[in-house]
């Protein structure tokens, strides 16, 4: 027999803890289901400068535990479990996890997204051997060295130029003749001397024997290859949606985002979809807090309705 | 000639705040012009429990001036004016206000909604300190007491119903003798025991001396008056938001607030719209302040395509 909730979230980030902090606040017995840490991808953020209310900026980490302790105060379970699906029943939903199921009357899903990788040679192998999706975390490894940033928007400038504060070169590899980042980075990224660029080239493959030591490239106009020593690799290409288990139940947008409405309503009714795994979502930590207060908030009117 | 700015704020609450900062973080020349206090509704909220991040609560008056502090640091502009037209040129944007005119690149209208005020002797004075506009927000603070909400439609139920999972009593004050609202909230307050309604009569006055006391009643058909012990009012006759100015330049819905779509974007090119005053926002303060981060990342867009 599986326990019983008003409302389970799936997702322990802004949108997942804010989801919470609302349902249980409304008296909805609530269940929170997070694979891994509260905080969501901000636990890796030394320093989040824009989330509103905290003009000296605040650790990622400290706001995911203010958050956490927030929705606790109210009521607010948490259990520690991956969800591996999702089940619509007539008279309920189920939420199976690698670690026993859970039925309840309304699901928010808020389950962020991962960091998408190349999917080459040589990356996996050396993951955490000089292949990185955050730099952040493991710049400070690469003082004085070369290394390699993949991708052209906003998140691989930011990475490059917190790189170049550690590494002797920080080499920008983008698949097009310009980027998508915003003005002010790509300003920022241009001023910095140990930034450089390699235009219209793609990463074949990662090479090195239990170490990063180089990027096989090819030119996608003209198909020429080359090759740079490197001795790390930072991925910023994008995010992956933790959608694969809602594959079939869920409309998905090609990318695999949820499809909601501005009520954060999917087309099933008693599922919810709040923060980074929403299409069009702003992929910001306020607006996914937002996200969330409105999933709740449509999950109690839901189950109100219910009777 | 007027002053020239890439964005035009209209509004200083939550959402025009938050997308303040985000504009200014992104190097954009940005003016907020409010007409009254930055903070906007709530400035009179006495405790905001549920804007995630700050465990304990935060005044509505701090959390207003921390917001604002914040983008100022990042250079945001600020003007206290009222808006009392917008004008749509080919080049820009104009803005028109009682002290002056300004043009922009992109205009974020942030301007919020107004709660309808009974207009009774007691109400302006014992806002904040037991008559509210927002059951959501303020239930909570009335455990196991008796309060009134006053009004007939889906709001008015919905507040109750809210209420009903925490004060002792709450009595519908309907100035007719039948409800508005949908027929299964109209069922499920009638079957909810906490509910009672007092039908053919009208809040004449709000009594208390520095807390909220009571209501003064008339019933509307025979004049006759009571009173009714209460430590709370709930006002629940319906929103109006702040966009008379906009009738005719933007799409409204019929109760006057802007359709805008999951980017914040209006149907007029380089007008975006953020937080109540915005078709289906979801009327939190939390919720705002993600559509201002939305809505200043898409105007941020808009400037950069326009070269």
């Amino acid at each position: 027999m599986s326990s019983s909730y008003d409302v389970i979230i799936v997702g322990g980030g802004p949108a997942g803890l804010t989801a919470g902090l609302y349902a249980s606040r409304a008296r909805l017995n609530t269940l929170l289901l997070e694979k891994a840490m509260v905080g969501g991808q901000i636990v890796n953020a030394e320093l989040v400068e824009n989330y509103p209310g905290f003009p000296q900026g605040i650790a990622g980490f400290e706001l995911g535990q203010l958050m956490h302790q927030q929705a606790t105060k109210l009521g607010l379970q948490t259990v520690v479990a991956e969800v591996v699906g999702v089940e619509l029943k007539p008279e309920h939903r189920a939420v199976k996890t690698d670690d026993g199921g859970y039925i309840a009357k309304a699901v928010i899903i808020a389950g962020g997204s991962e960091y998408r990788r190349l999917g080459v040679p040589g990356e996996e192998a050396l993951t955490g051997r000089g292949v990185s999706y955050c730099a952040t975390c493991d710049a400070p490894l690469f003082k004085e060295q070369v290394v390699v940033v993949v991708g052209g928007g906003d998140a691989a400038l930011s990475e490059a130029l917190f790189l170049a504060k550690f590494a002797s070169k920080v080499m920008v590899v983008h698949r097009r003749h310009q980027l998508r980042a915003s003005q002010i980075l790509q300003e920022r990224a241009f001023a910095e001397a140990r930034i450089g660029f390699l235009w219209n080239r793609v990463v074949d493959e990662i090479e090195g024997k239990g170490r990063v030591a180089g990027v096989k490239l090819r030119q996608v106009e003209t198909g020429e290859l080359s090759s740079l020593e490197a001795a790390g690799v930072f991925v910023a290409i994008g995010l992956r949606p933790n959608t694969r288990y809602l594959e079939g139940i869920l409309p998905l947008d090609e990318g695999g985002h949820i499809l909601a409405n501005d009520l954060m309503e999917t087309e099933i009714a008693g599922i919810f979809a709040a923060g980074d795994i929403r299409h069009h979502s702003a992929r910001q930590v306020v607006a996914a807090a937002g996200d969330g207060a409105a999933a709740a908030l449509s999950a109690e009117r839901f189950i109100r309705e219910l009777g």
